[in-house]
């Protein structure tokens, strides 16, 4: 059966990916009176009291939905990950800093930090195409290392940490934009957490930065003003305006969290989906996946079929009946399915429909 | 007549400002379902066609309106002009670099240069609390300096600059951000244009940056690469997730502006509702302006009584009628009207009607 122009699709973009559907209908109905300000959030001032109460409301609400402990900041910034991997070595690097390269945004996140200083990268999985979580412990890192490096969870490749890795005193840093809040994090073995904001939070343009107290007012002398974590934390992520707009709807998706269950709940769930998409991809004849079974992503699923232009055929059929964004990066090829926190269940259910019967004729 | 909760209010905000009315009710129609596409803007991929097709039209909208030479990059960033005042010399000090400091904003873009190399205040008016745009011409620039920057518009104290200064063969570099679209500018005159949205263009966090191509490729060594022009030219401004829902609704905003007559229109617009409300002001016993004749803003008009109790009750009465955030920076004190593009006639009018009643109430 067709998508009709007006039906909803399951989206299952890498990012920016699907948010709760009520909390855009929720942002559309308050589009042009916020709380009867008479304003759009889109027009009210930051230093308002409308906007400073959904500011600190979102902070409040990530505070609870991810355990943030009260010796950490919480930075509302932009520019993405990718301005964090300048900004992590501007930040923390006195000396050298270690790096875990397991896919694309790692290696991004290494390259920055030696253009700043030491880098090192003390682990990858580049030899077999980033398909784990490379092996390290931590008589890997370098003695006098500054921090540690991970992405704990690496969209393109579709691997994930099993667990956090102990670095024993070794500051840990982690860039976790496609797995944020999809399962509990004892944010108190990170020295740093980061995450763009488009795959399990809200809308581009925001980026979230969890950051130890004692980790700030360190910054190399060439750091830019707002790169420099001290400045954003001193003026509460106001140092100029926020990205208003990504911070409200933020908020209504952290409170959409928090209502469902919070993490534990999104974990159950997560796994769950991933569980049944997993399972048949296994049992579909046609598809490979790519990544390791002890290293595979809750969040991004990466298979193939091995021809390239039946993956095309797959991609292009699946939107036919409103399944949409499913080609992989090039990096991979193939296809890849990324099933945040606000893809339904239904939707994996109906992928897994398409998969099986797509198989059976495909099949040889 | 009191203000309901059911009304849109005259919102007099410095920025996040008012935007259009039209603009709101078109980005809440589309928000579950962006022309068929069964996705909000919000979740979609922005290497999709539907985004691809958005940030396309936007930049030539936005070409078109500001009528930008094809020798020039017109860029969609992140952070703000506070980012670009760091980017601004990493991108084009070699060796040193001239400002004007007529205010806040330009004040802390010299600092910010200050930090990476030669940077000298060539004039100010800071003795007279930036009451005017400082005298200078281009004898006054160092010779060998690598830019001249202004702050065209200063928002904090309602002063803009008469025209467009000349600096012979050197490159003027301006942050637009309080008057980009206000009227029209010959863009072929400067080097290099920044603004931040959240005034005349649409949501905060989005910064537009408009670069003549042949500054392009030599920023410092230290510059990360985010804040490099060159690598975002190149990249189309997809070097990472750019902030797509900013990216619309400005585009949203720029359709507007166009289909309104364009920057000169806006201008005629502007002017006659500046020229009603400083006109107004000067014959209002009451009231004193901030800005000197020849230097005032079309764009945020400033204005006390002397009097900071009688300045809070004006505040406050204003609101009660639905003329809202009309509170001076604390910098300047009494009161500041911003009046950008999308404040209507209507709201400028209302806002005089009120001075002179409330003039005539309280003058001596």
């Amino acid at each position: 059966m067709e998508q009709t122009k007006n039906e909803r699709v399951y989206n299952f973009s890498a990012g920016p990916g699907s948010l709760p559907l009520s909390v855009l209908e929720e942002s559309a109905r308050q589009m042009t009176n916020f709380n009867g300000s008479g304003m759009s959030v889109m027009e009210m001032s930051h230093r308002g009291s409308y906007f400073m109460e959904i500011a600190r409301d979102a902070e409040a609400t990530l505070r609870r939905v991810m355990g943030v402990p009260d010796n950490y900041k919480v930075l509302f910034l932009q520019g993405g990950a990718s301005t964090q991997f300048s900004a992590v070595p501007l930040n923390l690097m006195k000396s050298k800093a270690d790096y875990v390269v397991s896919g694309e945004f790692s290696g991004k996140a290494f390259k920055e930090a030696a253009r700043y200083g030491d880098a090192a990268c003390i682990a990858t999985s580049a030899e077999t195409n980033f398909d784990r979580i490379p092996a390290f412990t931590k008589k890997d890192l370098r003695p006098g290392t500054d921090y540690l490096h991970i992405c704990y969870n690496n969209t393109i490749y579709g691997t994930r940490y099993p667990g956090v890795p102990d670095t024993g005193d070794v500051t840990l840093v982690a860039d976790m934009s496609s797995c944020i809040m999809s399962e509990p994090v004892d944010v108190s073995k990170f020295g740093v957490i980061y995450a763009g904001a488009q795959k399990n939070i809200g809308p581009a343009g925001l980026t979230v930065v969890i950051v130890r107290e004692d980790l700030l007012g360190s910054a190399r002398p060439e750091t830019p003003t707002m790169l420099d974590w001290k400045v954003q934390a001193d003026a509460g992520s106001m140092y100029n305006t926020p990205p208003c707009w990504s911070i409200y709807v933020a908020g209504l998706v952290f409170h959409w969290v928090e209502d469902m269950g919070g993490v534990t709940e999104m974990k159950k769930r997560n796994e769950k989906k991933a569980a049944l998409l997993y399972e048949t991809l296994e049992n579909a004849p046609l598809f490979k996946l790519h990544a390791q079974k002890d290293s595979r992503s809750l969040m991004n699923v990466t298979f193939r079929t091995g021809d390239p232009d039946m993956d095309k055929l797959f991609v292009s059929e699946a939107a036919k009946i409103g399944l949409v964004t499913l080609a992989g990066h090039r990096k991979v090829g193939g296809m890849r399915a990324s099933i945040y926190n606000a893809m339904p269940y239904e939707g994996v259910a109906k992928l897994c429909d398409f998969i099986q019967d797509f198989s059976k004729k495909y099949a040889k």
